[in-house]
C-alpha cells in the first residue's frame, strides 16, 4: 500500500497493488482511539484491524504510554505493532480522519470539544454528549456540562434510529450497553403501539464492569451467582433510554431496569415487559418488528435467542414471545455488549459517517 | 446405636448410648427415598445424612438396583455404604415411618396411592399432588389425575402458609422450585395489598434440568449464556403458583414467569414485579415482608442478596427494592433449587410432620 | 460478482466489480463441506465466510438435509442462506476444489476415497488418515485400514513441518487437537536437545468434546470441576504423536497425556514436561524455540500465556518456563481447540494447498 | 446449654437440657478467630457453627471490628449473631481454649507467640511456623524467623503423618493447600518406593487466592481460562512440601509444581507424577495407598475422581492411575482448597488436639 493524498475529513486515498498487478484507488481514513487501555478501546482494536477501509494511527494511553500496545494485550503481538502514546502527544490531532473517545466521564468532555475544534470527527463511548437535556446530565452525572452547545450538535449514535444524521455528523454521541439492548427491544412497539410502562430486566456479561480490579467483579463474586444492581431506576441508562425514546416516538414511557452481572464474560440479554394500553395480537407485533427493522443490516428477528449468536459479531438479535396476556408484550433481546453494546455499534457509526458499508470490519 | 422399639407412624425410639456413659431415649425416625438416584434423592441423601432424628432404610432405583449408591454418588463414599434397592422390594413398604417420592408425574401419583394405602406418610416432591384442580392438572401434565380422593387430601407443602395441615398430613407435596421462589417473594404484598399482577423473571441453576443428558443442559449450550424457555404462561409451574397464591390469599392474580436458565449450578433468583392498585410506600412494603416471615425459621429479608448466601442452605433470603414507582413493587427472592427449591423444603415438612425441629439437618 | 470460467483443480475465475469500477480476475476456490452439523463443521462455515478467496459451495447432513443452515445454527443468519444437503447428493461430487471432510472415524475414510477418486482434493478432520501405520490405526481405532494406498499418500496438515507436501498434497490428514497443542509445544526440544520423555497435561474446553449430548458434557458434571479421562497412554492421539514426532524427528519419545476437561468453551492449554538427556540453558532453549518458529504466521512465543489470547484466533501461543531444573524442560502451549486444533489449522493447509496467503481468513 | 466451669487447656463442661429431660456433662471448648473476615475465616465460622464440642468466642478483624459478622457475610445471618471485635481487644487473650490464626504471613508470626505466652493451644494457618529451616523460611518469605525456638516446638498440622504430635501440640501449624493436595498424593509412594523426582500440576480454584480484589482474581481474566504461575519452583508451597516429606520419609525427592488458577470457586486437583527407580506393578502401588490411609477418616482411595466429591467436605479424594509406563506413577488427588486444604484442616486438628471425634464438625 503506497500513500497517495494527505488525510482530509473526506479521508485518505490509497493504492493498493493487489496481487494481479492490478492497481485501484481506494478511499480509506485513519482513526486514533483515545483512552484505548481498557475494553472497549481493545476490542475498537480489533475491529479496526479486520475493517478495510479504516487503519489505526495511533492509541493513546496514560498510564501506558511508550508500552506496546501487545504488551498490554498480547493477543495483538504480530497483529498490531504500535506502542501506546500519551493523550498529551501532538500526533493526537494531526493525521487523523476520526477520533474513537474511550475516556471516562467529564475527561470526554473535555477531549470531544477539542478534538471538535480542529475539526476532526469524534465517535463519543463515553456518556458525555448522550443526555441532550443538559440538566438530566448534571443530576445523573454529579457535575455541569460544560458544552452546552456541543451537546446541541452531537448525535444520537443508534443507527436504527439516526442514520441520517450520523452521517453528517461531527460528534456521535455512542449508545451505553443497557440502553441499546432494551431500547432495540423496545422501539418498534412504541412507534405502532400504545405501551403504557416498560421493565427491562438485563442481565449482562461482565466485560461490562470494566477491566479495573473492584470486590464486585471479583470471579468468587460473580461465578455461581446472578447480581442485580442499581435496580429500578438507579442505573444511569434509565434517562439516556428515557430520552432517547420519547425522541424518537414522540412518548414518554416510565422505565424499570433492572441490570444484573450474570457468570458470562461478552453478552447481554434483555427479557423485556411492556405493558400496552390495548390488546395486540402477537401476529401484528411480529409484523410490527419485522416491518421495523427491514433493512437493518445487524438486527435479526429471530426464532431462537441465544447469547452465542450475538457474542463477537455487531448482530443484536430479537425475538417476540408469547406473554400469555394480550396486554403485555413480552420481548428479548440480545447482543455483545462490548460490540453492538460500544465498540462494534461505533465502528458502524463510523461507517455511516464516512459512507462505508456498514457491514465492514464485521465481515 | 441400639433400636428398642419397632416404627409405627409416630415414629421409633431408639437407645443412644452418648460417649459420657449416658442413655438417653430419642425418637428417630426411618425413611425411604423412592427414585432417589436423581438429584433431588441425592441431595435427601446428603441432608438425612446430618439428621439427627432420621436415618435412611433404604433409597429406590430401577436402573441401578444391586448398585451401591456409593458407586453411583461416589461423595457418599464412606458416609453410606447401602445399594439402591427396586422399587419392587418388599422392604419399600415396611419399616419405615415415611417415604420422599421423586419419581417422574405420573409414576408418583401410582406410588403414593400404595403408600397412603399402606399407613406410610408421603412427601410427594413429584407434581401428581400440586395441583387441586384436578382439570387443571390434566391440562398441564397430559393425563386424567386417577386419585382425585387423595389430591384432596394432600397438603401443599409449604410450611410458610401450611404449616398446621402440614402438621397433620398423610401425604405433602413439595413445592416446586420455580413455584417456591417466585411465590416466597410475593406472599407478603398479595396478603396485605392490592396486586394486580405478578411478572417473576426468574433465573434458575441448571441442577433444575436434572441429571439426564439432554441438548439442553450440555455445557456448550449453557456456559456464557442466559437461556430463557417456557415463557410467559408456558412453564407447568404457573398454574400451581395461581392456584397456591389463590388459596392462600383469596385472590386471582395474573403471573408471567420467565423461567431462565443461567450458568450456575445450584441456585435460583428470581427478580419480581407486582403492579399494585395504589402506591404503597417503600417502608410500608418492608414492614408487610418483615411481619409476615417474623418467626419463620427459613426466610431472611437480607440488605444483600446473593445466591452465594443461600446455596447449600434451606434459606430464602428476599430483598424488598426500591422500583423507583410507587405502584410497581420489586422484590428479589432467592434460594438453592435442590433444597429450599425441593429436598432442603421437603426435610423440613417432614420435620414438622414428626414435631422435629424444622432446622434439624441445616445446622 | 460475476463467474468467468468453470471450477478446476486448479481453482476458478471470477470477475470482481469493485466499487471503483475497475475489474479485476482473481483466483477463487469453491468448498464443500462433508458432516458439517457439527462443532467443527460450524467453525468451519464461520471462517470460510470470511475468507477472500474461498466460497461455500455446500454443507451436507445426513440429519438436517434440506434443513437451513442457520435454522440449526442461528448465528448465520443473515449471512448464509445455504441448506444442508444430503451426502448422497449428485453436488457433492461436482463443482467444487475442495472439501473438508467433518465424519466419524471409519465413514471418513470412505468418502476420502471416494472424493480422491473423482479429483477433488481433501482436508479430512477425522483420524482415518492421520497414522501411517495401518497396524496401529487398527490398534487404536478397533478397524482395519481399507485403503492403506490412500494412506501412504495423506500428507500430515501440520503446516510446521509439513508445509511443502501440504502445497502438492491431495489428502492432508488435519491434525487432531491434542496432538497439535503438545507437538508445537515440543517440536522444537524434540529436534535440537536430547528429550528422555515427554509429559503432557493438557486442559480442553468442553467444545472438544463434540456437539452430541452425554453424560460427561452436561453442564452440571463439567462446571466447576477439573476432569481428566484417558489418561497415561490411554487417549487417541498418543499413537498420533509419537508417530508424528518420530518422523519429524527421527526420535521415539515415550508419552504420558493427561486430557482434562476444563469449565471452557473453546480453549486447549498444555503444560508440558520433557525430561532431557542433559542439562541445557534457559537462554539455549529459548532461542531454539524462536529460530524453530521463525516466519511461522500463527505460532508466537509470548511472555504471557492466557487462552483468551488465542480462543478464536488460529494463533498457538507457546511459552518456554523455568522449571527450576536445567534437566526438565517446561512448556506451556495454548490454542483454541476449535481452531488452531482443528478447522483453523484445515483452512490453513487449504490455503498453503491452492497457494493462498496463510493468514487468509484470519485477518 | 448452661455452663458449669470456667475454661481451661483442657476445655469446659456443660450441661444440656436435651429434648427427654436428661441431664448430660459434655465437653466443650471455646475458640477465637483471629483474622476472620477472609475466605479461611468465613470457612471456620461456617464448620464451628456444625460443631458439637466448640464453639466461637470470638472473630477479630481490624478492619470490621464493630460490625456484625453477618453484615460482612450475610450467609450467617439468623445463625451467628457475634460482631467482629479488635484484634486489641482484652477478649482475644482470655476465655478461650483454642484461637485459629488466619493472619498474614509475619504478622502471624507475633501473635502466634503472643498466644502462646498466654497459655492458649494454636492453629496458625498462616505459613509462619510450618517450616523447620528458619534459613529456609527467610528465603522464602523475604524476612528473618523471630522466634526460631517456637517455630521448633510447632508441630506441622497434617493429621496422617503427625497425628500423634498433633495431640500433644500448643502450636499446629496447618498445611497449605498445595502443599496438602500434594503430599497426600505422593506420600503413600515415597513411603514404599524409591521416587526420583515429582511433578505436580495442580489446578486450583480461585478462592485460594484471597477475597482482595486483583487484577488476576478478576472474573474477566479466569473465566474460560486456565493460569498457571509461580511454576516450577517458584511457589512458596514447594520448599514447604520438600521439607516435610523429608521429615515424614527421610527422602529428598526433587518436586516441580505447576499451580494453575481454573475457573473454579472452591476445589483442587492436582495431577502428580513421580518418576520411579525401579518399576513397580499397579497393583502394588494402589495396594501401597489403601495401606498408608487404612483407618484415615477424610482420606478415600476413589475409582471415579471429581471436585463435586469432596467440594465442602473435608474429604481428600485420591485416585491412582494408569501412567502406561511402570516407572512413572500417576496419581489424582483432589480436595476443598479452603477445607481440607485450611479451614476443614484446621479443625481436624483442633479435634485431635483436645480428643474429639476427627468426624465432629464435618457430618
Amino acid at each position: 500500500m503506497e500513500r497517495l493524498d494527505g488525510n482530509s475529513k473526506e479521508g485518505s486515498l490509497y493504492t493498493v497493488h493487489v496481487n494481479t498487478g492490478i492497481q485501484e484507488l481506494i478511499f480509506m481514513i485513519k482513526v486514533g482511539i483515545i483512552g484505548g487501555s481498557g475494553l472497549t478501546g481493545r476490542e475498537l482494536i480489533r475491529i479496526i484491524l479486520r475493517h478495510a477501509k479504516a487503519s489505526i494511527s495511533y492509541v493513546t494511553s496514560r498510564h501506558y504510554a511508550g508500552t506496546k500496545v501487545s504488551a498490554v494485550f498480547p493477543e495483538f503481538a504480530s497483529m498490531y505493532d504500535g506502542s501506546f502514546i500519551d493523550p498529551s502527544d501532538p500526533k493526537v490531532f494531526s493525521g487523523v480522519d476520526a477520533v474513537f473517545v474511550c475516556l471516562p466521564h467529564t475527561e470526554a468532555m473535555e477531549f470531544v470539544n477539542n478534538a471538535n475544534g480542529r475539526g476532526i470527527r469524534v465517535i463519543d463511548l463515553s456518556a458525555d454528549y448522550r443526555i441532550k437535556d443538559a440538566k438530566v446530565y448534571e443530576t445523573w452525572y454529579k457535575q455541569p456540562h460544560k458544552y452546552p452547545e456541543l451537546l446541541k450538535r452531537a448525535v444520537y449514535g443508534m443507527p436504527e434510529i439516526n442514520r441520517e444524521a450520523i452521517r453528517k455528523a461531527d460528534i456521535v454521541a455512542n449508545t451505553g450497553c443497557y440502553a441499546n439492548c432494551t431500547m432495540l427491544g423496545v422501539l418498534p412497539a412504541l412507534s405502532k403501539f400504545k405501551v403504557e410502562s416498560i421493565i427491562s430486566d438485563a442481565k449482562s456479561g461482565v466485560s461490562g464492569a470494566g477491566i479495573k480490579a473492584k470486590d464486585s467483579s471479583m470471579y468468587i463474586n460473580i461465578n455461581e451467582n446472578d447480581t442485580p444492581y442499581s435496580v429500578g431506576r438507579r442505573h444511569r441508562h434509565v434517562p439516556e433510554i428515557e430520552e432517547v425514546l420519547e425522541s424518537a416516538t414522540g412518548k414518554r414511557v416510565p422505565l424499570i431496569m433492572t441490570p444484573q452481572l450474570v457468570p458470562v464474560d461478552h453478552g447481554m440479554l434483555a427479557t423485556i415487559y411492556m405493558k400496552l394500553k390495548e390488546p395486540v395480537s402477537l401476529e401484528d407485533i411480529k409484523t410490527a418488528y419485522a416491518e421495523f427493522y427491514n433493512g437493518e443490516p445487524f438486527i435479526r428477528m429471530q426464532d431462537v435467542i441465544s447469547m452465542h449468536n450475538v457474542v463477537n459479531t455487531n448482530f443484536c438479535d430479537i425475538k417476540v414471545e408469547d406473554s400469555g396476556y394480550g396486554d403485555t408484550l413480552l420481548v428479548v433481546s440480545t447482543l455483545d455488549n462490548l460490540i453492538k453494546g460500544a465498540s462494534g455499534n461505533a465502528v458502524q457509526n463510523m461507517n455511516i459517517m464516512f459512507g462505508f458499508d456498514e457491514k465492514e470490519g464485521f465481515k
